[in-house]
């Protein structure tokens, strides 16, 4: 002590996508760690889209107060610690936030399990609770994939889609991904494995789908909403297909004017579902979807491609880019 | 023999709701039962909101052809037969489609169970394929309705409303019921035994709502769609809400066009299903259905006022009564 956090905080708020002037960057001094708390060196942050909902008054996630960090999940090392749980050099998960120093509770961290030769990066990639995690209880949890079922993903080259495809054809699905652009595409068939990629960018969404899932699609996995979740909803089964939503990253910049499906109607056509989720009221699973996915990684079923911004200062560039879809797989932040 | 057999056909296709100038009535003799057919009069047809989407092209149930007679369920008595599998007085339920006497296949009626003390027009009320029965299905079988529950219906004067209403309270849900003007908001509370009835015309279903489950629904049943969705969805339990899709009479005059739930991010944030439903995908479980539902009516806990419309001259007035939301109750017609 004393340590020298670099944060990044919130300026103004505006409406549609922010820009980079809305964020702040200081220095500020920690010279004491109260009693219950540990400081910690943030190593890796994970960029959701999450993040931008707390950014604009009033849309669904609490809503980030002005001059406050940035919020963000991360993983770091503990170098100070006023708490019985946890010593230095202990690596943890938490509510990090944009900054390389936290300053946190010791209830608020959860101490890593690094057995089995799993790293401290793993936990904000392919067993992260926004990524992984995310995708595991979306797809098993509540899509219930089985066997030969056709399974849709939007989103597909992203962190969570990236990790949907992979654990979709372990399960024995059959993949069509949707991502935007021709490497995208080429990342989700290649990279990824699954058996089809479409690119939005190109405007034939719902043709080529029509021709890659002719009896229709068993699953769709949405991160994006939107008209492409109209064009799933036209694609259904005729049975008992599961929708999951996952998130709307189309619609995030103007959540007062969210574009609903138009054809929801098909739900009751078709005997489908839609079911939207929140990861934790899932931690029951928790301990199944970790044990699984990092069995699959060992096999080398399950591996996260990482895009990664170095410095703090980049951070609010990090968080932009992941709304322009300027990454493939896992855009993380190394304060 | 010969009967003669006076039927409603469809004269023309409109987009919008349907004129009675649409419709035509006209005379034809039957003079003979083809083989492994029957001829049944046809006693009583019930008027559901589908038939109207049989009525424009494009929309999701098949399109009558221009000239054949309007489809409807019903239920009615064999006048003759060249069947063994019914007899001359045997009562019946199927498509026997507007008209005072069906020539059908014996294999397309259904030969209905009348002990108990049950009466043949109890198969298109309590017991009918879309009314008791897909009242069942959507509460019971696709929103897994329990004691406790908060429970949302819309529509709830109308025949399946005024099935869901009285079946959830018998499983000791809190039941609020939407429905238009006082007239039906009496109906519902004191007929039916909603513990609370809005009315979606005085255009305070919102703040009435909230006043009325300030904990949030836990199950929204709903026959109406548009905004009477999204005002659900915006007032559902923190979590594990289900909203059961029967159907979506609003806008069933311009499916070209269907307002989406503007709303469906609530599904997400609040770890919540909207599950739609195909009465028929349900058979299995029609026996438990009809077995429960007949049990509650002896019990007296079920009971499904009707609005009888008499003569199949008037059934296209039936029908659009039934869009202008002019009864209460089960609307069947008595040719």
């Amino acid at each position: 002590m004393p340590h020298t956090n670099r944060r990044v905080f919130l300026r103004q708020y505006r409406e549609g996508l922010p820009l980079l002037e809305d964020f702040g960057i200081e220095d500020v001094e920690i010279t004491s760690v109260p009693e219950g708390h540990a400081l910690v060196r943030v190593d890796t942050l994970s960029m959701d889209a999450w993040i931008r909902t707390t950014l604009t008054p009033g849309s669904f996630h609490e809503t980030a107060d002005l001059g406050s960090t940035i919020r963000a999940l991360g993983v770091g090392q503990v170098v100070e610690s006023a708490s019985d749980a946890l010593v230095v050099g202990d690596w943890v998960f938490g509510p990090l936030s944009a900054q390389t120093h936290a300053l946190m509770p010791a209830a608020a961290l959860t101490k890593l399990d690094l057995s089995n030769s799993l790293q401290p990066r793993d936990f904000v990639g392919p067993l992260g609770l926004t990524t992984g995690l995310t995708a595991w209880v979306g797809l098993i949890a509540v899509a219930e994939v089985k066997a030969g079922d056709v399974v849709l993903v939007s989103g597909a080259a992203g962190a969570v889609g990236s990790m949907v495809v992979q654990l979709a054809k372990a399960h024995g699905a059959r993949v069509i991904g949707i991502a935007g652009g021709p490497e995208k595409g080429r990342f989700v068939t290649e990279k990824l494995g699954a058996d089809y990629a479409i690119d939005y960018k190109a405007g034939h969404v719902d043709a080529e789908l029509r021709a890659a899932a002719p009896g229709g699609i068993d699953v769709f996995f949405d991160n994006v909403g939107g008209e492409l979740l109209d064009i799933a909803l036209d694609n259904l089964a005729p049975a008992n297909a599961r929708i999951a939503i996952c998130g709307a990253i189309s619609q995030y910049s103007d959540l007062g004017n969210v574009r609903g499906p138009r054809l929801y109607l098909r739900l009751a056509e078709r005997n489908a579902m839609m079911k939207g989720f929140v990861v934790t009221h899932y931690a029951a699973r928790f301990g199944e979807a970790k044990a699984e996915i990092a069995a699959l990684m060992r096999d080398g079923k399950v591996n996260l491609p990482e895009h990664v911004v170095e410095g703090i200062d980049h951070f609010a560039e990090a968080l932009l880019m992941l709304f322009a879809g300027g990454h493939t797989g896992n855009l993380l932040v190394q304060p």
